[in-house]
């Protein structure tokens, strides 16, 4: 028999979603299960988006173009300048996701054995596009402790070799909730500068920041407009996490240039999902004033409640939605997985995503769960009483 | 400034898609382009998949499971039943398009600079993955004046060598519109169970097949359960290349798991495509009856029209619908590239893709082009008459 690849081979499974047939047996058995492993917030597609697609009146399903409608882009490129990121449309291009924004970037920058620095934890599917490409994610520690804000130049310094070529973050931060602040983007500004080193910025929960605190951008500094590179999506902004719409924006012409080969090569990105995303663009500002409401309130519900609990740990996560929370256990994977096949409370139990799968030094976060706080107030608290009897009865 | 990679220079220009912006500026200058360059077939997708993303009820446009939807992949595996591929759902994982289909299976059973067999000329869009994945295409050359038939088992064993992980089939074929026989599927199945690699067969044309030929799957032969991997798309079939659905199978167990880890790290495949595909499941036969006839008198009509230019080569299509069409010139992309910026009859001109990057081969297709015969039979008869004058203007 063939054999698969050693890339195949090192490919990790999803932390996120390697515990949904578990989750599903337990369906099987009766127990309800509390979803909070996986970004699919609870909050309905603005009406405007979803009325597109069901008005639409193609005859022919066909291609649009690889670098995405141009129609799209140039009404993305508008509301990007109202968030003060002054792009046009030639410096955007249309992706399924940013998962593919991601690969194709990885890919126009970086050829096998590349090093890519990446404060830690960080989304444990750039694990998969790293390994996709043959490429060395260098991890640079950022601590619960600390509320996992930026890790020191020194701490990313000491990690520069040859073959780093670019540094990765998120912000705000999937899974730590982390907000970066614009002091903390300058010091990357200045390392990038210094080191001739792309920036690439996952900017996918730019609306979602709290307590007042305002996203900054990497391109809102025009000093590394050669060096940055943003990774955006329609995913979380309008909860529309099925259309598989993202996007790759820089203003480097070289990089745009070989995305889009990268993009032609797999022709075009979905059509609907454009029709939908190019619709959303209208959907009022009280729609993302009232979901931050909302997502504050869970926030602080999920934080006092979880505090409750004895030997927990957590940061208070100011955007995303998402937060780390260490655990008074030494196996994490084994608990989360307990929960689902072993333990239930009223029929009922929860389903987390261990946080392991998101560091990628050895050891760390063993003991860490990433919670998503994509559930009303009632289930959330549900949720963490749950998980307060549960963490007994595994520790008894 | 930081540099791209040298995978990203490496990355060829789609020629299918290069032309574009030449034809755009055609369009500006008044000039009506028929396109017969990219297989965007002119035929109305089925009105019960249209409909079914017109009637949804979605209210969160959510993720699906990163395999695709089960009801789709259980519908889908009774159409394969019914093709005699036999199949269930849980060998089947869904993608976004035959594109990220091939690009999964590639990372699966490939590393870097392993080797992949593929008879020439090919599938342009093969170079973009083979070098998305740092692989090599080692081209076996099939001719025009052999209808680009298989080549021999000689000339495959040839060009084995221990880095050689598959074989790699598009039948019928796009470019050639060749129709592989069961006879020759039998002889790569011999291949591959002899020096122990995949076959992957790139089948998305399965449905277009002319004169009583017959699509034999690689499916089909049991012997080869482990070595086949079949990619699949909805695009060609049902008219809807903008849905971006594809799929994997096999029955390669440990394929399917591993493409699944690559499924999941960029989530899943659209949302509102797979209610559209799995929708089409239900498109009647007639409908496939109807665009063969078609498909059957464009093509006669196309052949009829080309054999009429002095010097020119065609061999005929029996599936697909494309050709191959040698030319009296040296280089067809300059050709190409002329018509549209310097030719027109009547303000009209046509674009067509240059062959050369079908081949990898240097030097091979200079003086091709693929005429892809998606436009009604009243355009493609002047298209033809178009080609005769540009040539004998180009000639003199």
């Amino acid at each position: 028999m063939p054999k698969i690849s050693k890339k195949g081979i090192l490919m990790p499974e999803s932390p996120i979603r390697k515990l949904v047939p578990f989750a599903e047996n337990a369906r099987k058995r009766g127990v309800k299960v509390y979803q909070l492993n996986i970004g699919q917030p609870d909050i309905e597609t603005p009406k405007v988006a979803l009325d597109a697609v069901k008005n639409n009146n193609l005859k022919i399903l066909a291609y649009s173009r690889s670098e995405g409608s141009e129609e799209y882009r140039i009404k993305l490129s508008n509301y990007y300048h109202s968030k003060n990121i002054k792009v046009n449309h030639q410096e955007i291009i249309v992706t399924s996701g940013a998962s593919e924004a991601l690969s194709f970037a990885f890919g126009s920058i970086m050829d096998k054995d590349d090093e890519i620095i990446v404060p830690e934890p960080f989304y444990a599917n750039y694990n998969g596009f790293s390994v996709a490409n043959s490429l060395k994610i260098v991890p640079v520690v950022s601590t619960i402790e600390n509320n996992f804000s930026l890790p020191s130049i020194e701490d990313f310094e000491k990690l520069i070799t040859k073959k780093t070529k670019a540094i990765l973050i998120c912000n705000p931060n999937n899974p730590t909730g982390y907000l970066y602040s614009k002091k903390e983007i300058e010091k990357l500004v200045e390392i990038v500068k210094k080191h001739d080193l792309f920036l690439i910025s996952d900017e996918v929960y730019r609306e979602f920041t709290y307590d007042g605190g305002s996203h900054y951008s990497i391109m809102e500094d025009s000093s590394i407009a050669q060096n940055a590179i943003m990774i955006d999506s329609v995913s979380k902004r309008y909860s529309m996490c099925g259309a598989r719409i993202g996007c790759v924006v820089s203003k480097n012409e070289s990089v745009i240039k070989t995305v889009l080969k990268f993009a032609q090569s797999r022709l075009s990105p979905p059509t609907y999902a454009q029709i939908a995303s190019e619709a959303a663009l209208e959907t009022p500002q009280s729609y993302f004033q009232e979901i931050n409401t909302k997502y504050v309130s869970r926030r602080n519900l999920l934080i006092h409640e979880l505090k409750k609990i004895d030997g927990l740990k957590v940061a208070t996560p100011k955007g995303a939605f998402y937060c780390i929370v260490e655990l008074p256990i030494e196996d994490a994977s084994d608990f989360a997985q307990w929960m689902l096949e072993k333990f239930n409370f009223n029929n009922e139990t929860i389903m987390v995503a261990p946080a392991e799968g998101f560091y990628s030094t050895e050891g760390l976060g063993k003991n860490q769960i990433r919670i998503a706080y994509v559930l009303n107030e009632k289930d959330l608290k549900t949720s963490v009483y749950i998980l307060k009897l549960a963490l007994e009865k595994y520790n008894s």
